[in-house]
């Protein structure tokens, strides 16, 4: 186990902060959470359900030991994530090879928004950039589209883009051509903090063109971020999944030029099951690339948003939304930020992620209950499932 | 009183069928409401009411006659009403030069669908063309926006008129520049029925620049039509009423382009009263024209119409509309017509408005009730408030 230790922690130097390498049970954390994202594909359900009953650490010795467990699904999940042992130290050397981080769940830099997708939430974040960007999820729009978008859509991208940014919002989107892009780039033009969410590794720039973009959106304060390790290539099935982590990492998303068929489509769907807020910006019903976004006006009951003003309100106002609202202070957001829906947390627990002493923790928990936004259950406190 | 016959004999000729001379009765009820047309403006409760209690008949000799009535509403309206006494003659002189016909409540051309507006339904209607037109509502759709059009407006007008005049739909507008005037002249192309519904007298082309269009539109097989009597001119309150009249004539109202407080928000906004399908044409968010829409879109829960598919479900499907659909025959159709949400009536006077005999219309209302589409009460039988 010592000599598993100072292999964990070499793997894990420089990816993680120092004080988590002087921890033994830390250590343990992030590289079991590191090593099963490398091991599976994004959204195995069979890992995460397996993770949140015994914790990533033990998940992980009943995955690499040799004995079956007798449960079949886990048995074949054994199968799969074995095969891929070997590209273990390879994630962790191109990782550190390009300076990126690990962030995994319990970090004071986890986003807790991303565990409303259950079991299929990301075990692990690998992110280039300022990971603080992720926490910032109350404030934090998904402006997504097609790839082959029109002057049109980038122009209604660009505008929504710097007026959001203004604003306060973070923006978020998936580093693609087109819509995305235009996107990350209005949000770095008005100084804005914008977050690229990669179906790729963090340490390989999808698409190839977009290499500079990515680099800057990297150099912060926005984040280049990804569930797969450095070193996977984007497939198909990963620019789904990815989609649903930019719904889960937004509190909502607006598609502003989308195909019948298109990718962006997808990302919707993933909101609208998140019970995220779903805007769609209209454009003329003589453009193919509008098609999609009029069928998420008609068939989705997305809102149709013809400006920031429409985009802000998708947030639920300003009663209720993040850095947008004067009356919602950072220390709630912070304390928000480290409540799960999913799994209650004692007071002691809240503090130490948010970073407040637990007496002051305990007052803004309080606080929240008041306001609806937190619950208090006999094993600890939960987000109330409602974003407000 | 046989003066009085003869004198509104004379007024009379030309402009209701021959048979209608013959029918002492008949030319009394014809004779009073158009001259309640001539007396009021469009929308007056007052006189909507007196007439919806005693008839037009009767209430038109309460108007007349010199002794006050006690009732402080109808007395302020006796003074208005008394005050255009001198305008009738011309009125009725105007319609008789350009062969305008006259049709009233219980005429067999009585379009019933105006009866939803209650006391504010209209006392007569002018026509110039097939006022058969007016008993399409089961397939009649208004197709409304703003005189500023776009080219893309236009274009997107010019294509559902043509494509919805092929399915068999009547195009109902408001003969403007822009929207309304594309929608009649593609309908015309397309060789469908268009019924045009002006402000002012149909005597007067308003705009003068579409007297053409409106000349062709009640060549036939469409119609030209106005609350108003000949010799009116359009006013700011005549085209707000003008607007409800387009609504309750059509089965669902779809506006194709509209600024942000177009009149055709007007229109839309009695088609939401009345009940009746709403739907909304997007368009860029950068284009004013398409502000209204987005509008409706956001505010009142208007369809997304992309295309004739689209506006042909506002119908509410192949199962319920009219002309639209095999299943619905035409016979049922003209008893659906004959009836009224809010006046039960005989089966006797069905047959007589629809032109059955009345074994004939007592089958039909039973099949009506079956589908949902009638009910039977003690007074007699009511269409179904939900169009269906």
């Amino acid at each position: 186990m010592s000599s598993d230790l100072t292999a964990w922690r070499g793997r894990l130097a420089g990816l993680v902060p120092a004080a988590v390498l002087e921890d033994a049970q830390a250590v343990a954390r992030h590289h079991a959470a590191a090593v099963w994202s490398c091991l599976t594909e994004p959204g195995d359900g069979v890992a995460g359900a397996l993770i949140s009953e015994m914790g990533a650490v033990e998940a992980l010795d009943v995955a690499v030991r040799d004995a079956d467990t007798g449960n079949a699904a886990v048995d074949a999940g054994r199968r799969r994530w074995r095969a891929r042992w070997g590209t273990v130290d390879d994630a962790f050397d191109r990782a550190r090879h390009v300076r990126a981080s690990l962030i995994v769940p319990g970090s004071a830099k986890w986003p807790a928004a991303v565990e409303d997708l259950g079991i299929h939430s990301p075990h692990a974040l690998w992110t280039r950039g300022d990971a603080e960007a992720l926490r910032r999820d109350g404030s934090a729009l998904a402006l997504v589209g097609a790839r082959a978008a029109t002057a049109y859509g980038e122009h209604v991208t660009a505008e929504l883009a710097t007026q959001l940014s203004h604003r306060g919002a973070s923006i978020v989107s998936g580093g693609a051509y087109g819509i995305d892009g235009m996107a990350h780039r209005a949000c770095l033009a008005a100084g804005g903090v914008t977050v690229a969410v990669l179906a790729g590794g963090v340490d390989r720039a999808y698409p190839a063109g977009h290499a500079d973009l990515l680099g800057r959106i990297a150099g912060g304060p926005g984040v280049v971020v990804a569930e797969v390790p450095c070193g996977t290539a984007p497939t198909k099935w990963r620019f789904l999944q990815r989609n649903r982590l930019i719904a889960a990492l937004s509190r909502a998303t607006v598609v502003v030029e989308a195909g019948w068929r298109s990718g962006s489509l997808n990302t919707a769907g993933h909101a609208a099951a998140l019970g995220r807020p779903l805007g769609a910006v209209p454009g003329p019903v003589t453009s193919a690339a509008s098609a999609g976004c009029h069928r998420l006006l008609r068939e989705y009951d997305a809102r149709c948003i013809t400006s920031a003003d429409d985009a802000a309100e998708l947030y639920g106002g300003t009663d209720t939304s993040g850095s947008m609202s004067p009356d919602r202070t950072d220390d709630r957001t912070r304390v928000l930020d480290a409540l799960s829906i999913r799994s209650p947390r004692t007071p002691e627990d809240v503090a130490l992620r948010a970073g407040f002493a637990p007496e002051e923790a305990r007052g803004l928990l309080a606080v929240l209950e008041l306001e609806g936004r937190a619950r208090r259950g006999p094993d600890g406190w939960r987000r109330s499932a409602s974003p407000g």
